[in-house]
């Protein structure tokens, strides 16, 4: 699948020589989380600098703009991808100066009362630079408050609701909060003299931070030259962590909500083959998300798993299609059959998930042009038909093949011979948390926290 | 002279189906009042689309940019280069939402109470992301005000004091409006079915606007679907425009002030002609802005003008220095002195003003390395000795060399056979209006609007 | 590995309407053959353009580029990357005009009568403004030659050894040639009213070109208006095709000298396994290019495959080393450790090749690092000891780990508990062709086309 | 005027530990003789760099580029822009590899038999890459010569005909030369330890370099280590340099063909007021090249000088025009008239030439708008009718107004109230040397060198 797109990821290091470094590094492990714009905010203590562009983390970074940031606190923030309201403005983190000084703050998640709270700002008479919840959530924290700046930050992160992993960056603390669902993953490190806080556990291992462990729902982290302060500041706490995560976004080598990712997915694809087995010569992954769910269904199917796509290495964001009329271009480019792997051949083709269906009919196109007799399509998760209020930008749900057209009708567009979808039960029983404490909200609508009538995610766009 | 910048260019139309195009060319006609970046705000009446990037106008507005621009209603904007907060934060004009919709600005002019005007917001909670005392004014703007929104506009007028041409745009209005003192130059324009504004009456021609008038200072005219409507603002007026425009920032074929930039200079250098005349076979002009002067003094004291110098046209503002150590390439490199024209002769060097000494040094050692047996400095205004604080930015006070020096040494230090600058009184009678009637502070620090104690021009700047 | 590069790939069409669209997907398949530059030169059968430019295809290939670029006949090449001679004046097609009139060159292999033939330019008054081995063809081709213009090609062909596969390009026909030896790949492909040749048969397969056949080592093919027509231009044929490009360089997908590169490849697996067993919890691939060598090992050896290293899909090529103390970096941020998969297991790792052993020591170091508790090595081809002289880029001889160290000093320096490389004569037996058919110089110095005394392959650098 | 392309500047260093520098200066004295590519090659006595790139000087050597190239020798080249073949294969200067090693050359001028030389080198075999002259010089150096290197340079010389100021660089020398005419100019510098070559005196001052002489037409200079040597090269001197220079290319301050150029042009502007008086109440430059003309013309006809034009100094050469239909928006752009100068008034335009017409006639409806009364149009050349075949690149003859229309026409076309050229005779009395030691062919056709029939300028065009 291609056409969710993640809300973001964060990284940031208190008390490091070669933060910024660090930093760099860091939010080029999460790149997969947002591939629109990154940025930092430094300071040395006294000053903050900060960088925001366009772009890659290695083509926003450049060694000048490196050169310019300070050590030894850094706060990052990569960006996802949408062609609605991409621009400079947007980017984060978001830096600015009130009362308290200079605050920076990256945003991963949500808000459901974004909004709301934006238009009793403005009623009394506050502006706005940018359409992001971050603004929003400046504004609550630049407010004066009597009993002090903890104070205040646990009355802003008491007053958001939604889905929100927030890092906080000011020239004397660092401070890192994750909402009392815990929707978005956030993780604690430890390097000398310092802390670091990444929105994967796998964003540690490229630079050497030790992974301590992940925030829980509802707290809030204070990083300062006295060490590490921890509050809960969720009145209550009712965990509902996102599952697809697990199925999709993160990296495999990270430990979000208590396990491995990779480890759930292998798991994924072997309930898949219990679910939905299938009379077939050959196992074969989408690469690469699909990968360890193959080899999950391959494992206790007992089908052999093959290689039957070849990635392309190469394929640059500014790809021109210059042969408007092949709708299969932009797949081939990315993906190749091995012809001789497939032909005459019954496949199973296991990927994480259908969200369109464009992606997934021109993959199996390929399959069938390269002789392959019949071809099986198995996903790990149920079929997706609600959209995402809590961080992850999925197409409008008219545009969701699966809230469009009954599974029969699915297997006639795709063009495969069978079709099977993990059931909600079944992926439940792969995690290893109770199954209360997911959310299920894209595949069956329950949202754990309540979203205003009227809310769309494009409501707070220019 | 060149170390003084202006701090900013202004542009608008409103109700022209081209009106991004001539905004463009507005712009662009007005870049010498600004080279660092550039930026347009646009509206379709309902919409609204903004674009500002660092670099020249040709530069930030490709063709891809000017597509995604809208009609028939622009304003832009054009700001000086500094190093200290030289980016993209502060460049303008300015575009937020507030709660009477959406509102850009664009300033020219710097405020005497800007800060503590920021500084009464941040304590009620207000949070800043620039420097610029345009967020300053979009706050005050933002205030809900029961009178309504014209009310609003005049509120923020009355409250803010210096110097100020602002332009504002809304979907569904474009207003401007001029400090009660007029301080900067302010323009109306005509065209078929609408209006347009800009800071000097030359960026009107290069798109075939009509001049009307200039704005009177202490007016603000608003522009809608209905037309025109004039409001004086101010409580009190007593103009004290900045003469200084005059003598070098504006266009020679600008109308500011109710009279003709060129000819204003003429009058200067004639006046200089006969307050310091000079025995000597040329007067050769520093290039471009000493032209007119020169002409003034060659005219009135019948020693016939030369060009002793000629200009590089390819000089990129991204010049490479190789040679670190010599401190003349600078200069060599935008200016040549053609040797037979100096040859054993007595020259009389007119320029507008001298801020440092350092450009002017290096040229009279041009001049005699190619063989001028006497140079003779003249200066078509008094000798520069105080900081502006109404929106030119001078070098601190220390570095001005006419602050640290007498006119002997200076001689010396420019290694000049004679110095001779226009008195501050036969400066005055080379414009038209009353004497009082312009700002002389720079010169003998005579601040028509008080200056807040310990107020300095980076008191701003993060 | 990461350390050998290949010479190039090559990709032409002839009379196609979006021939040049064609070739651009067609290079862009071949990528992997070259990254360092890119180039075309087309024909309307009158004119010829031609664009090369440093960078990738989508980087040198923009629309505005495209767009000056001429249908129907385009010949296209990628070359690869080295640091000494990497610059424009070598990017391929070469166009030249000479009483002929225009012709352009692209070229993938390396000349062994190179700099002799070149001398003898020289000594005749030649002037060579490159130092590749195509501008010495071009100038065997400008010869004069009574007998004709394809007596000309059959000379020149005739005159030159070493390794060659050629797309020549004339406003009125396109000509292709593979060595003698067969060398390196080269096939023959159609499309409604025209032809298509290219380095490997996959590059047909992204834009509907059907594969006709490989070229015969020693044959040329013409093609022009009349159609194709082929000629046999060796006067001896002994075939040594590069075996390597089977094991690494080739895309899985591709069908070279006769067969299926991944099913070779899974064979190779298959017989490293049977060779070189372990005892071994988990076989895990060095992804992608040991992918199917390691699925053919655990096929063959019982042992499950897993998912061990997740490679990373954003690093550009720019890529700045923020930490550059730490020579693992750049290993790091293109693969990571599944910790979970490998800790406290026993892994097989296996790769195509170890050329200098820096990246599979750091490879092998994070394994260690993620726990694993023993780590195998298994190489699906020899130890690397010569170099090549037909077109791979190989480090000296002097920087080969086999070259230098035993294969028990190889444990120790990689830090492997075990390694074993697969054997020269069952490497020859997993592929279809006769043993003596394919080149083995890069393992036993058996150069089966002439080297002269004192070659290096740098001999022709400037 | 703006319509006629220089071809080229040159300027190299020999025996100079900043000569890099030196060059990089010297070409951005030289920028108005080439703004379309810029070039280097240099040598430490044994390796040879070079960086050749589009764009101006400024852009096209970063410091990057300038970092690897090396001292102590080094010649560079600015290259003249057209649209047709501007391309970088046509940028110098050219570096190649024969039988006597590296050579590299740099051209300004253009050979009347480089077509001829040409066919012959293709017929015995040879190829050519690009479509420059230099390539054809090169050959000619390559051939084997019994007699030495020195006899093969001077063989050369005399065997290429036409316009040529030539730069040849070896790893241990430096070669100047200059064509028995002498159509172009250049000169000879010293510094402490080595020489410097430049196309005008003037590129010289920029980095200290003391001016010696110019070279003798047909002279061949050859500076090493044992220091300078010079060769009268050619059988038979009939110098003819290119007046042209003089009204137009060069730059004010430098000294060519034995006199300064400003000098030259304020004789001429005398020669102007003499021969075509005018009743009128100023004189106006078009700055910048007609400034020294109209001082003339002031000075000798004692109508005042008044600048009416001033001068853009922002235009990019990337500027986009937004409004397509209005024509005079280019010339606008660039100049802007002070109406007050000349509303009302008589003036006297003094222009160095007029090419096509075009941008005269959009000056003159500037003027015209700005409320002039007379406009006298006044031109410090004869018309110009012909061909340039000596390396200016004109228009095509047909484009050339006054080629097409009669005096009284090209009055009603630029909609002048008079105009009046410099005669022939006239304009040779202004310059120091024999009438007949200048070429006029661009106005009476004469060519001095015999141009072969058939022969236009875009013949070697691709």
């Amino acid at each position: 699948m291609a056409d969710a797109k993640e809300a973001c990821g964060l990284f940031g290091v208190f008390g490091a020589p070669d933060a910024v470094e660090k930093t760099y590094l860091g939010l080029f492990a999460l790149q997969h989380r947002g591939q629109e714009s990154a940025g930092m905010v430094s300071t040395d203590g006294k000053e903050m600098t900060s960088h925001r562009g366009m772009g890659l983390v290695f083509e926003v970074f450049t060694p000048e703009v490196i050169q310019r940031l300070k050590n030894p606190s850094v706060i990052g923030h990569v960006r996802y991808s949408t062609t609605g309201s991409s621009n400079l403005t947007n980017a984060q983190p978001m830096l600015i100066t009130c009362a308290r000084g200079k605050i920076a703050v990256a945003h991963n998640g949500n808000l459901v009362n974004g909004a709301e709270l934006r238009k009793k700002f403005e009623e009394k008479g506050s502006i706005f630079q940018s359409t992001m919840d971050s603004e929003v959530i400046l504004h609550l924290l630049a407010r004066p408050d009597p009993k002090g700046e903890e104070e205040a930050y646990l009355r802003c992160l008491r007053e958001i609701r939604g889905a929100f992993s927030l890092l906080f960056l000011t020239p004397g603390r660092m401070i890192a909060a994750r909402d009392p669902q815990g929707f978005r993953p956030l993780c604690l490190g430890e390097l000398d003299g310092g802390y670091a806080v990444a929105s994967e556990s796998s964003a540690f291992e490229i630079s050497g931070i030790r992974f301590l462990r992940e925030l829980e729902p509802g707290e809030m982290v204070t990083i300062d030259s006295d060490g590490l302060k921890s509050r809960i500041f969720a009145e209550e706490l009712n965990p509902t962590s996102c599952i697809f995560e697990h199925i999709y976004f993160a990296r495999p080598d990270s430990t979000i909500f208590g396990e491995n990712v990779h480890k759930v997915r292998v798991r994924l694809g072997k309930a898949l083959a219990k679910e939905h087995p299938a009379r077939a010569d050959l196992v074969i992954p989408v690469p690469d998300s699909g990968n360890a769910a193959a080899l999950g269904y391959s494992m206790e199917s007992g089908i052999p798993l093959q290689f039957g796509f070849v990635r392309s290495h190469y394929v640059g964001r500014t790809f021109i299609q210059p042969v408007q009329s092949d709708r299969d271009v932009k797949v081939r480019i990315k993906l190749n059959v091995i012809r001789v792997v497939v032909e005459g051949k019954r496949v199973v083709v296991v990927d994480d998930s259908i969200i369109r269906g464009t992606t997934s009919r021109s993959r199996v196109r390929l399959l069938r042009e390269a002789g392959a007799r019949e071809v099986h399509l198995r996903i790990s998760c149920p079929p997706h038909r609600f959209p995402c209020y809590y961080g992850i930008d999925f197409p409008d749900p008219d545009e969701l093949i699966a809230n469009k057209h009954s599974l029969d009708e699915m297997k006639e567009i795709l063009g495969v011979d069978s079709i099977g979808y993990l059931g909600l039960k079944k992926m439940l029983e792969c995690v290893s948390g109770p199954p209360d404490h997911y959310c299920t909200a894209c595949w069956d609508g329950n949202y754990t926290v309540p979203v205003p009538d009227g809310l769309n995610k494009f409501s707070l766009e220019q």
